[in-house]
């Protein structure tokens, strides 16, 4: 990794962890149970992969720094409180999570499935905060954003993941769920930055929404990849799951070496689509390559 | 009840059946399960003292059609979610809801909980559609429903509502946890239905949002007298619940006489705040008198 990307990567993790505190309740303040669960699962840990490609859609023009730091935040706590539901026992039941017992494990079960439930509207609560751009485009992003979290985004990638345990489909329909599961959200988060830009340019939001898709199933298919081969201490959280409960991955459809070269493939498209950019390219480029060569 | 009010109910029960209908996907697309799931919690049923507030209110000025029906979805969303949610097991585990089994006896718990979520998100997804109003107006809608909904909103009333079981706490805790459990959302709901106005009036915005208070205050009254008196089959969902559960309810705290008188007081008050409206100021008392002297 070049120093350069490492250095920006430290810097905008920095910069997430500090939005995040800025617009997350206080602990000491009622109900305290609930915003200690809160700031549990959503501080201190995490790639912060959704705040970087926000950040980076937004360095490719003149951005507001307000509407910056506060699609960083929504993004993330979208994150988070999709993390928390999925790590119920109804759902996934995992136990570990950023190398930590997960929240529920932490808080009970009726508190962590509260502090997702006040995650997701705290999203929507920071991004229709005031700031200085138009109206209408604080607007887009909140519709965004809320159009990528539910039923034909996030959600229902996670409802047909839930379905499809035990079940083999084809790579299509494996690659249909992750565009909604996780390559939905992560879509929205370069939309959110170049929308956080004072005159948002419709074709880089075309072009970084296409290079997101590229990275978001990179993403996913590096994930099954490091399911099968890394220990949970190193992950974060518990490894070799997907085969214990019998899920259909990358990896079960193609084997290890198709699934990487596939990977290499996503890496070098979303590389492709962002090298005429006039400004980031450089970012944008070594953030895929982080994608495709991270080990947890 | 009179012939007016009551017409007047089931024309917004009837709107609301259908502005739902309207912006729930239909239960033919995918994720069929998932889409399955919101609707069967969302459409059919329930009182809609929601989605009446919202009428209510916008009835007082000139509204735009287009944002009343958004305002109302949106509501009954964020409320539709927080009951599949508070009946899962984790929660107050309950079986039965509006007269049919719960959402998670019906779907299983991980699909219910994710059509909770989606239903949440949906809600501001719904909210951030375009309509013919100021978008500096939409955007105060959003904020207005996001910070009800949230921690410290609802969701942090129901955080301290499952802290409470077992401690028997005074009549002012017990009142500031129904205030942002239940009383958040109705007060949302008449200052959404005020925004979804030409010129939303901030004195009677004011006035209104003091009306729901009391309002929402002498329902969750009422509703703890009805879950010591009415059964299972008529109120639509399992009675004697709270008394099962050791939670501190207005019955157990003054006994049935005076919680009774206490909602009666509460519901004068209330009209008393809605007399001198320029219009439906009718409509306004007979709800309350609803809400006083509902059986279910």
């Amino acid at each position: 990794m070049n120093t350069s990307f490492s250095q920006w990567q430290n810097r905008v993790q920095a910069q997430a962890e500090l939005v995040l505190n800025h617009f997350l309740p206080p602990d000491t303040q009622s109900p305290e149970l609930l915003h200690q669960a809160m700031r549990y699962a959503t501080l201190g840990g995490g790639k912060r992969l959704r705040a970087m490609l926000v950040v980076a859609a937004a360095e490719t023009a003149a951005f507001n720094q307000t509407a910056l730091s506060q699609a960083i935040a929504a993004v993330e706590m979208i994150h988070a409180y999709s993390l928390i539901h999925d790590d119920l026992p109804c759902m996934d039941d995992d136990d570990l999570r950023r190398g930590k017992p997960s929240c529920h494990k932490a808080f009970g079960e009726a508190q962590a499935l509260l502090a997702g439930d006040a995650l997701q509207t705290l999203a929507f609560a920071v991004l229709s905060q005031e700031n200085d751009l138009p109206p209408q485009q604080r607007l887009r992003s909140l519709h965004t954003l809320a159009t990528a979290s539910g039923s034909l985004g996030m959600v229902g990638g996670q409802s047909i993941d839930l379905s499809a345990v035990g079940h083999f489909p084809d790579l299509s329909s494996l690659e249909n769920m992750h565009r909604l599961k996780t390559g939905a959200l992560i879509c929205a988060s370069v939309k959110l930055g170049v929308l956080a830009c004072y005159s948002p340019d419709e074709t880089i939001l075309c072009q970084l929404d296409c290079y997101a898709k590229n990275l978001g199933l990179a993403f996913q298919v590096v994930d099954d990849i490091l399911d099968t081969q890394a220990d949970s201490a190193v992950l974060g959280k518990t490894a070799g799951k997907d085969a214990q409960n019998n899920k259909p991955t990358f990896v079960s459809l193609m084997g290890i070496e198709k699934a990487q070269n596939y990977a290499n493939d996503l890496c070098e498209q979303a590389i492709a689509l962002v090298q005429d950019l006039p400004r980031n390219s450089e970012i944008l480029t070594a953030m895929a390559r982080f994608v495709c060569q991270r080990h947890c």
